[in-house]
């Protein structure tokens, strides 16, 4: 017991990336549901890994079934999913990782509201483009198949809009190109921009 | 366009460890208001970086203006309000990182929730044992003058329980130790035990 004032001694971000040797920043995948965010998101962490950077990557497999499996796929939890996404990879940036995200996230508010958590500069819209058409004849877990019975309601690309980003910091065509050809796009823009 | 199947290489919690050169765990802050969890989490904290262990520390400071800003006080967005620190902490785990947390905590039934999450053995309790005549003296933000005044509701050792851990991994006393000393305790217990 005692009236000693307690000094917080708290390990700041810098310290964390002074130790980890890398400077932290997120690395935002968007497009269709099938468009390959997630396969390109994974190509690129194995490439940073590869060049000795901690990383980490957020997407359904991990967030869904977890931290966000109280929410549906109505509006209002799609925008709580996005928000707590940005939330999430907010504290990541903060322990000094590079931080990957790979989700629809459809709308050009809710990108802007979590691009907002971050310094600028920090943040790093990858759009990753392939046709309604592509994605649909792609289609590996059928989603859109029922959406076009009207099974799945408030699909991406069919029953809900999609709003591409109109000036994301990296863009992706994925309607042809290997997967290890578009990773390296990335890693080659981050390398030009000093973020590696 | 293809009909390749999509090999997904991704890179996994040991890959991470192995780079950090570190094995991941959480623990787990809990005790009263005032009792000095954060305060002496963030002094382990800062013990571990100069071991040159990454870590990460949750807790009000970072995530109730953030990713829980959307939950208030009342009992389901705390018992809300714990779940996605487990959940969070989880995704920090499997991150490589060590994960602290240092939240008041005050129920059994969520703090085992949350225990639940992890493999055996990598979620360690931290109870941070202090008296109420203790905490109630300290006051640091005025909340449990509130509190006996009925300006804030539930609030826990006033008029809201807590639960003490029965069987906590690591039980500090904080009623008289200098902060050093009982986060000195705290390595000592993870060496020990080969945690560090």
């Amino acid at each position: 017991m005692s009236n000693i004032v307690w000094h917080k001694t708290t390990i700041k971000k810098s310290d964390r990336e002074y130790k980890l040797k890398q400077k932290s920043f997120v690395l935002w995948f968007t497009g269709l549901s099938a468009s390959g965010k997630s396969t390109i998101a994974n190509a690129v962490e194995k490439k940073l890994y590869d060049l000795k950077f901690n990383t980490y990557l957020l997407d359904g497999d991990n967030v869904r079934h977890g931290l966000n499996k109280d929410l549906g796929f109505d509006e209002k939890s799609r925008i709580e999913n996005i928000r707590r996404v940005g939330e999430t990879a907010k504290l990541f940036n903060d322990a000094g990782l590079i931080i990957l995200t790979a989700f629809i996230s459809p709308f050009i508010s809710d990108r802007k509201l979590v691009r907002n958590l971050f310094e600028k500069g920090k943040f790093l819209e990858v759009y990753v483009d392939a046709s309604l058409e592509t994605c649909e004849k792609r289609d590996p877990k059928g989603f859109y198949k029922k959406a076009r019975k009207g099974e799945i309601k408030n699909f991406t690309g069919i029953s809900s809009p999609y709003e591409p980003p109109k000036n994301p910091e990296i863009y992706v065509s994925n309607n042809g190109l290997s997967i290890d050809k578009i990773s390296q796009e990335i890693i080659e823009y981050l390398k030009k921009n000093k973020y590696i």
